[in-house]
């Protein structure tokens, strides 16, 4: 038997503040990296890492990101509320670093695109700035949002308005290869992991065989 | 210059619905594959693959995790509202299998532990199963929930009550080793992966040069 740390809350809140937020982070597991794109009225561009992307519906299609109301992630959200728009996209392997980069504290006026060297790229009149660099690429407007009342951490809610991937990837059935395009996970928000496929299973039925795809 | 699949809103929305919910759900990257376990007010045991849990807030520490309107979350929803407490298990190389199988339809009175081949575990007199097999384990009482206006979908946050992994797999500045427990990350609700280390880097400060830890 391994030795175990075991917590309760009230040791938890006692552990130091940088030791516990990286714990807290860590502990739920991979996450998907995916570099958020805004414009602000006056035209100036904005990029940022995010772990927090969720599904949220496929039919109308919607997907959710966690927002903590910090200053980096705040001019993400100044932006998208204004014009209504943003883009999502997928991080790899050959972007990892500069998307990194991205987390540092910026003015609101430097373009975290030009300071990470990375380039934006305007696609079909979209009206947010997509990541010339990354392979999965998705347009949003921006649908709702909910403010937690335990802390102030924001859900925002945006419909899946333009969606562009290379063909390969996309297999007959409409299951995406990830790995085919080098896409990243992340632990935390400081840890970046390139991923093995293990086994693709089909849907489960109970009291059957469980089916390798 | 590879061949790229481009779709708008309208053309997403004509896809067959199943290649669709495949594409939407792939797309935003490597989730993280966690079991929630419950128990009903009769004492049957519920356990169920999510792939959506988020971080909410180290301080107090809040995860949260999206639910979708389906007989199978639904089972996990009634349980936690009713009783207050849930449970978040990370699935591991050795039970991804088994955790894939806990995504089928079964009736409410079925315990997926025992229908899966996972062993429930109460630990500390904390009123709901964890998974024994799962390496990084978390008990969550019920804080609150936002129900979505867009598709009625439910981000469900729950605090930390307890939390308990290996020794071995927590750093001295809080981190954790994730490979070194062997935890999975999922894309879509059927695709498992294995992740590798590519990098670990400082908070970024503006300027410098990124550091590697």
């Amino acid at each position: 038997m391994p030795k175990k740390l075991k917590l309760d809350h009230k040791e938890i809140m006692q552990l130091p503040s940088r030791y516990r937020a990286r714990l807290i982070n860590n502990v739920s597991g991979f996450k998907s990296a995916n570099l958020i794109g805004t414009i602000s009225s006056e035209g100036s561009e904005n990029l940022a890492i995010f772990n927090s992307v969720v599904h949220i519906g496929a039919s109308p299609p919607y997907l959710g990101f966690v927002l903590r109301p910090t200053t980096v992630e705040r001019h993400t959200y100044d932006n998208l509320k204004l014009t209504g728009y943003f883009t999502i996209n997928q991080v790899n392997e050959g972007i990892h670093r500069e998307a990194h980069m991205t987390s540092g504290k910026y003015e609101r006026d430097v373009s975290e695109f030009e300071a990470c060297a990375l380039t934006p790229e305007y696609i079909d009149g979209f009206p947010a700035p997509f990541v010339a660099e990354s392979h999965i690429r998705i347009g949003l407007s921006f649908e709702e949002e909910q403010v937690l009342a335990c802390n102030g951490t924001i859900l925002v809610v945006g419909k899946v308005e333009f969606l562009e991937l290379p063909s390969h990837a996309v297999e007959e059935d409409g299951h995406v290869s990830l790995t085919s395009v080098e896409t990243v996970a992340i632990c935390g928000l400081e840890n970046y992991f390139t991923a093995k496929n293990l086994g693709r299973y089909a849907y489960y039925e109970p009291g059957k065989d469980l089916k390798s795809l």
